[in-house]
């Protein structure tokens, strides 16, 4: 059906001839184009809440890089805001909520599963324009948050070095903190389903804040939703698990039943194959400072990320892209990848 | 020499009835009378730079909390500053550098060695006060930044997520990187020797920043100028690594010739000791979230930690106490290590 179906048979455990590339925050501030768009709006959710922009910014990334999948531009925190609990994009701050999870009654007040999900209409809606616009080029990815991260904004209100608010629940009433990360899992299965069935071809859920926790914590307020989401997708589409940060948890995340675990550049793709074995799908690692270097850097550093990780592995960075990296500096990257001959 | 050499004895490898506890910023707002005398001054920087106060709240978490060592009041942050690169720390916001390092002509005009660290007279002015109002009840600890950490906040002029600035440099700079660090290391060494000439029992170098680079940069860019640093101080006393994040460099700083290491909490202690063995000084590494919770959370998880952590340990948190953290629990913390017997 589509063109390029690189990404999706390496999901798959198909033979590829090289491995495939996208990049995490690819329709985003690296390109001009996009900049454009951005500045004719108000805001970044305007940006998100408009399906037509939203798929035009997704797409920019297959025509200007050549990238082998479309990531659907949005934002982790549609989810909350589905829930109940609104929020803000500050320039240069980021996130904020001005109103914040605090008791149990805030938490039963919030609205969950496809009752919360289905509001996200305008999601959706991007979803099919977005495969309009792609014309099956690629495949479409489309992603969520994990409960834990979407849980850090709930509490804290904003971004944050150590969410220290979101963490003292843990350990202060820990009931509380299940109760409000099994209605977050209910949200964003029905959420990635409703995705799913509007048209993407894989899903991708971000742990972002995996790494203020420890493998303890993470095993206990972490993996059980992962498993729940992941067992209500029932393998619909191949799924793509990053947990940032969670070296500590490499094995418990692997059998959290996800087709593909993301790497962050923490982490040597020689120890996680040494850790995993070789069968799982890899997506990662190389540090996103790379890309400040010269197209020799980023050519050895890409030869010995692919030697390390071996087959079974989508080359991405090991964060999203930083907005202020050389565009020339990315379309070398993806180049490069793209000449690989296994 | 002094009532309470818990904290030396375990460094020197005696035998001990139980682990020392101290704890990282517990000279902070956890404690009305910290936040008494630092609401009487203009900024953070006048208690830093006043030797008679800086003292005075150094003493204070050991009358307030009894813990077994002092840990003199001050910033990471001097040494840039003596090298001639001035900060603000602006509320709320944190450091902030008017000017920064752009070029190899930025980096030869720094002041280095003993000519800069001689600049911070007050620093070794505090420290004498202090030992005199301690009246050789607890040993004094005297800490640096270290080499990677300090080069973070000179190239990227504030605190980031991700100092994707300075990394920058590693990539596309490696031997002008290499020059600041090495600039640093010999700063820091003369810096720590004056400290311990002015009487500090112990030090403690931090590298806040380890985290965000990974085993093959930490190894080129930071473990060469701790080997260095560590190996001018030559045992004077012992010395103690924290390498915040830097889970991945764990093999390397082991071999780095501090007599402790600093661990934090994301890491098991179980882990670091198979990888490492029984014999080396550990410090940490309780999630200072913790502390947030109920007394018999405490005491479960340093019963645990404790258990884990064996012998040749010094009890304390994996990271900086939190300002908001209720002081009861802070007390209850000390008392229930001070209870342990071995």
């Amino acid at each position: 059906m589509l063109e390029n179906t690189i990404l999706l048979d390496v999901l798959n455990h198909k033979e590829v001839p090289r491995p495939p590339v996208w990049l995490m925050r690819q329709a985003g501030r690296i390109l001009p184009e996009y900049r454009e768009v951005r500045g004719s709006l108000s805001g970044f959710k305007a940006l998100v809440q408009n399906p037509e922009l939203a798929s035009l910014v997704t797409v920019q990334p297959v025509d200007r890089l050549g990238v082998d999948a479309a990531i659907l531009f949005s934002d982790i925190l549609v989810i909350p805001e589905c829930m109940g609990l609104d929020y803000e994009l500050i320039e240069k701050k980021g996130p904020v909520f001005p109103k914040t999870i605090k008791s149990e009654s805030d938490i039963d007040n919030l609205l969950s599963g496809a009752e919360a999900a289905e509001k996200l209409d305008y999601v959706f809606q991007a979803i099919e324009q977005t495969n309009a616009r792609l014309e099956k080029r690629v495949p479409l990815i489309g992603f969520s948050g994990a409960p834990w991260t979407l849980m850090c904004y709930m509490i804290e209100g904003s971004g944050s070095k150590t969410f220290s608010k979101a963490k003292a629940m843990l350990y202060r009433q820990p009931q509380l903190a299940h109760k409000l990360l099994d209605k977050l899992s209910t949200t964003i299965a029905a959420y990635l389903k409703l995705k799913i069935k509007a048209g993407v071809h894989v899903v991708q859920i971000f742990d972002s804040w995996a790494g203020v926790l420890n493998k303890e914590l993470y095993k206990e307020f972490c993996i059980p939703y992962l498993l729940k989401i992941l067992k209500e997708l029932n393998d619909e589409v191949p799924t793509i698990l990053f947990a940032k940060g969670a070296y500590f948890s490499l094995s418990d995340l692997n059998y959290c039943g996800s087709t593909a675990l993301g790497i962050d550049w923490t982490l040597s793709m020689q120890h996680v194959r040494q850790a995993i074995g070789d069968h799982k799908v890899l997506q990662g690692n190389l540090d996103p400072c790379t890309l400040y270097g010269s197209p020799e850097t980023i050519a050895s550093n890409v030869q010995k990320l692919v030697g390390e990780a071996g087959r079974n592995h989508i080359v991405n960075l090991g964060h999203g892209v930083y907005p202020d990296t050389p565009l020339e500096n990315v379309i070398s990257f993806v180049k490069t990848v793209q000449a690989i001959q296994y």
